[in-house]
């Protein structure tokens, strides 16, 4: 039942956006009543939440083809790809633009991204350990490297997307790493406190 | 009166937020009559973009030190500093929570970000002038490049936001842009059609 409101809620978004967004819709669509689905789920907020995290959780397969940039070009390429897909949009724009207002949307943003960069820190440490980054390199700051310029475009600037996009933000990423631009001393002050952002 | 009703927008928005912003309180904190502020102003939402553009336009002068590491230094301090400061960190809360469902607004970030680019550009073709940089290197990348990291903190994972988060940012893009990274054969495909971007 479970994965069944998940995948209404998703499609619910793509279909209306989040403005629409209702649990009686998601109930309907799902082919359930909509007193199974408040037994589980409080409100429109805590479903779109839930639905969210778990879609962007497994989305993306981390790589290990036995090269750094093969490994960086598929994992920059699988966030192209999440978010520009006709689901990727509407959860963009959910997380983003319409219910951005929601503190559980600034939390899940947060969450989601902390957990997809745990979890590709080991393309970094299978690198290392082969010679072909700096031994010092930084796992987290170069995936962030690798990830700010597919989100400014996303969020900001609205330049086009897509796999030149994520090529040119591994180039950008190896090049920092390999100039000793990505180092841990560098990185570590990044996992500190969390300070002061919007919500 | 255009001045001091921009003003009192931005107050207003730092004291109680986007939700609570209205052409009324804005009137009577610049004390002017409400209705001379509708003659100019259709609502509270031509209020916030008019004086969003305009206090970001305003915000950032574009520094000439003699040195690229200077001057993206300047740059990337000033977009700290920008939005750290109390009406920095509300418009940025207003641009990106509160009224980010409005098209204004998302045309206004685009507005924003591309004017400042455009104003930032001559700091990498002086540096190229200078022999600082390769020839090749494509003003508006590398600028991106300076600005990612920053706004991925700012709106996505909450790490703190201060001088060595610009300082580190700077270190990448200058390494990136010495290491053949940001050349314009990669950089021009971005400057040509407006992709989908969520609104």
């Amino acid at each position: 039942m479970r994965a069944a409101v998940h995948a209404a809620t998703l499609a619910e978004l793509v279909d209306r956006g989040y403005a629409a967004l209702s649990v009686e819709n998601v109930a309907q669509r799902a082919g359930v009543h909509k007193t199974t689905v408040y037994r589980r789920w409080k409100d429109r907020e805590s479903l779109l939440t839930d639905a969210l995290a778990e879609h962007m959780a497994m989305d993306i397969p981390v790589p290990d083809t036995g090269a750094i940039e093969t490994d960086l070009a598929a994992l920059a390429r699988s966030i192209v790809q999440t978010f520009t897909s006709p689901t990727g949009q509407a959860i963009l724009a959910a997380m983003f633009t319409g219910a951005a207002h929601l503190p559980e949307i600034a939390a899940a943003r947060r969450q989601v991204f902390d957990d997809r960069l745990a979890r590709a820190e080991p393309v970094v440490t299978r690198a290392i350990q082969r010679g072909e980054l700096p031994g010092d390199t930084d796992p987290a700051e170069l995936l962030k490297t690798l990830a700010a310029p597919i989100y400014l475009r996303l969020l900001i600037t609205a330049d086009p997307v897509d796999e030149t996009t994520a090529d040119q933000a591994v180039l950008v990423a190896l090049t920092a790493a390999r100039g000793g631009a990505l180092r841990t001393d560098h990185g570590a002050r990044g996992q500190g406190r969390k300070g002061p952002v919007i919500s």
